[in-house]
Formats: structure tokens, C-alpha cells, sequence
């Protein structure tokens, strides 16, 4: 059975998260499973890279699929997007893959971005799509709170009570703040990178930081906050619709050509 | 009576244009000079720098208003916010203005954006807000293409019949294409500004100029077009979701601090 990954772009709002619902909730995954029932008997049980949550968004979700017929990737694509319409999920790029590829197993490293806007007029294009929050951030000490976080670390402080990871060590390569012009306001945009990510992590420490720019913690509050270890110890868990899965590494670039 | 300039950004889909219609249906003017009426008794007149049409987006437009009573403009601009919501639109600033000061009459420019963006997957967070096209454009040729408008003309291939403006000749001051990196594809960002645009002017010539990304046409084609002095010469109009109005020149920045 030849295998397909998949890179899949998604708009979380209509959906309880990437993982598919006991309850018959909407998921992503239901959906990409349903298209590809379309295309072949199923079922079809595929294995994406980061379990997104209820109102997040990814750009670039990495998915694998195991199918019977020895399809042409881009017209699987476009088969699959042809399907999953009206539904806003999109598979942006598809490739063959060695049987020993597993979409989650095999990566090395998630990144995720957080759009987050500042301004005392509600958003208007970007309903759905940002985090707003009424005041301007102090950058330097956003910036100084998230040194705090980077490397290796027990982020306990900083996952859901519901994480099932094993460990709660993680190790966070970047935490960059970007300034960028926004029509009225500004927009704060955080690129987070690691192998891999709490439950909640990256949402955990974006609410986190709001409160340093904002004045009402300080970056030392943070290093207190994440030594802890301790989830009563994190600040407010910033809301998904500012979230999106944007990168996902593997030793070879299933999608390079 | 206090004047007061308001700069408003909407998001086009819900209304049938800038402008309130006869015909009852909504309209971002409707929008706000109704949320004027919960402040003061109406009936509210404004005026607005660019009619735009239906769907058509802004981040940027400008309109004036008369109000009887003082107002701190930091106060009115919430307070009117407060009475848009839940329609996407928002008032991002306000200031007090002389009297003679007019937002369409005094407006020295007007800058718009047109968002293209090229691939096979459908677009999922941008849906509404791009012009989708499937195949990338020749961005030399493109730039050839616009290069012929540049300058003052007889725009008349590149307005709608149903244009009002008295004459059909206008200077257009910069069309210049971006090239953005995008999820799975590119876009093009196209920047035109001029002292005053024909109606449809910015989305016929957005239209003819993908045209010539497509290879269909040659920027030559476009000179043609334009000398043809004729409506029929023109390509396909663009749709509005791709469109914006995103500033508008004063003598004096009535919003400037």
C-alpha cells in the first residue's frame, strides 16, 4: 500500500480540533478521513503531526494516508480538495512517502505562529483569525519574559491538566516576537519552535507573556512561574483563534522536490 | 456644529457597497450613519473618500460628520463601535476637523490593494478576503503590462460604463506588484495609488493584468487596450474580495497626532 503525506491547511473555528470525536463533534480529521472514503473504501485512519484543539489553525498540518491504488500525488490533492469542500481545509501539497514515514513519529520539529493584535477597535477582516487584546505590549519585556522559557525545561506550569505526554520536559528552541503594522493598532506576532509541544503549551505561554507586556508580570515572574512547576503558577491561556500549526521538520522534506 | 473625520475599516461581503441604496439593502454607510442616530437624533448625511462597491474591502476609508454635540474623538470612536457591532465594521480613528474640511472633496489620494493569490488548493483563512487564481503569473510581465498605464490617461477601456465622472482621463501615480510568500502558493499584492480612481478602474486594470501574468496577453496588448479608448477592449473585471481601500491623502493628516 503506498503511503501519502499530506500537507493540510485548515481554518479551526468550524472544528473541536484536529483528533476525531467520540461524540461525532466536527474534526479535521474526520473531514480528510471522509475525502479519502470518497477516493477509496475506507476506513481510513490517518496520523497527523500536531493534535491541533478546538478553534486553532494550521497552515502546514503534516498528515499520512496508506492507500490500495498507486495515485499520482497532485491529482490525489486536488481529488481530495475536490471533496472536502465546502469545508475550510485545503491540502496544499501531497507526496509519496517510504513506508517507515509516520507524520507524528517521524518529526523532528513543530513550529507554530500566534497572531496577536493590539487595538481598541474590534477587527473586522481578521475576525476569527487573531487574539485582540485593547493595549500595546511592552516588547522588551515580553521579549525578556520568553528568554525565560527558551532551552530545556519541566513546563508543567505550562500544560493543560489533561496533557498525556509522559514527560513534562520539553526543550524550546525559539521564541520570536515580531512587530508588524496593523490598519489602527499593531500586531504581535510569536513564532515558537521545538521538537515538540505540550498540550497547551504554546497558548499557555502566549497568555503568559500578555500579562508581562502588559505590565501586570514581570519577566521574573515567568522564571518564577515556569520553576513552579506548579499549573496554578501559569497565566491566562490566551485564546485558540490567535494559534496556527505553521511548520512541521522531518529528517527528509517530504515535500521538498 | 464639530466636524469629525472618521477612519473606518470593513470587511465587504455582508454589503451592497459603500454607498446606501435605494433599495433598502445594507451598506457600510448605512452602518454607521445608523450607529451615528443612537449617539445623536438624526437623520445623519456623511460623506465617504471612495464609493467602494459591493464586497469590496477598506482599512482605510475616510468620511466626515456632523454632529451637534462635543465630542472627545477617542470617546465617540468607541462609543460608535459599540453600535456597529456585530457588523464588521470598525471606526480605527477619529479626529475633530475644521469645517471646510470634506473627505471626499479635500482627499488629495487615494491608494488601494489588490490581493491575488495563485494556487490549486483553495484558499481557507483568506476565503472572502483574495482573488484566487490556480497557475502563477509572470511577474516581468505584469510589470511591463502596468507600466503602460502609469501616468495620465484616457481611461475609458478601464472604467465601468456606469461610471459618473465626468472625464474619463486620470494620472495614475503607482502600480507596483509584490511577490509574498503563501501557504502551498504566492501572492501577488498589487499597490495602485492616484489622486482619484474611475469606477471598476482598479479591478479592470487588476483584471487585464493577470491576464498578462497568464500569458493570454502581452504587456503590448495592454498599451492597445488602453489607447482603444473603448470599454470592449478591456479584460475581465477582477472580483471585489480582493480588493481594499487603504489610504487616502489630505493636505493636512486629519488623523496625524
Amino acid at each position: 500500500m503506498p503511503r501519502y503525506a499530506l500537507q493540510i491547511e485548515y481554518h479551526g473555528a468550524p472544528f473541536a480540533g484536529w483528533q476525531r470525536q467520540a461524540q461525532g463533534l466536527p474534526s479535521v480529521q474526520e473531514a480528510v478521513e471522509t475525502a479519502l472514503g470518497k477516493l477509496e473504501p475506507g476506513p481510513h485512519t490517518i496520523a497527523a503531526a500536531g493534535r491541533t484543539d478546538a478553534g486553532v489553525h494550521a497552515t502546514a498540518q503534516v498528515a499520512h494516508a496508506d492507500l490500495t491504488k498507486d495515485w499520482d500525488p497532485f491529482r490525489l490533492a486536488s481529488a481530495l480538495n475536490a471533496h472536502l469542500r465546502p469545508d475550510p481545509v485545503a491540502v496544499i501539497a501531497c507526496a509519496k512517502v517510504p513506508d517507515d514515514f509516520h507524520a507524528r513519529f517521524s518529526a523532528t520539529g513543530r513550529r507554530y505562529t500566534f497572531r496577536l493584535v493590539a487595538r481598541r477597535a474590534p477587527v473586522t477582516h481578521d475576525r476569527g483569525l487573531v487574539w485582540q487584546v485593547l493595549n500595546r505590549l511592552d516588547i522588551c519585556a515580553v521579549r525578556a519574559g520568553a528568554a525565560e522559557l527558551i532551552g530545556s525545561h519541566d513546563f508543567t506550569t505550562f500544560r493543560s491538566t489533561l496533557c498525556q505526554a509522559k514527560s513534562p520536559v520539553k526543550t524550546l528552541d525559539r521564541i520570536e516576537i515580531a512587530e508588524l503594522p496593523y490598519p489602527g493598532g499593531i500586531e504581535y506576532r510569536f513564532d515558537l519552535a521545538a521538537r515538540s509541544f505540550l498540550h497547551n503549551q504554546v497558548r499557555s505561554i502566549v497568555g503568559t507573556l500578555e500579562r508581562v507586556g502588559a505590565g501586570a508580570w514581570t519577566p521574573a515572574d515567568v522564571k518564577a512561574a515556569l520553576e513552579a512547576r506548579d499549573r496554578a503558577a501559569c497565566g491566562p491561556v490566551a485564546p485558540p483563534q490567535g494559534l496556527y500549526l505553521v511548520g512541521v521538520s522531518y529528517p527528509v522534506d517530504p515535500f521538498a522536490r
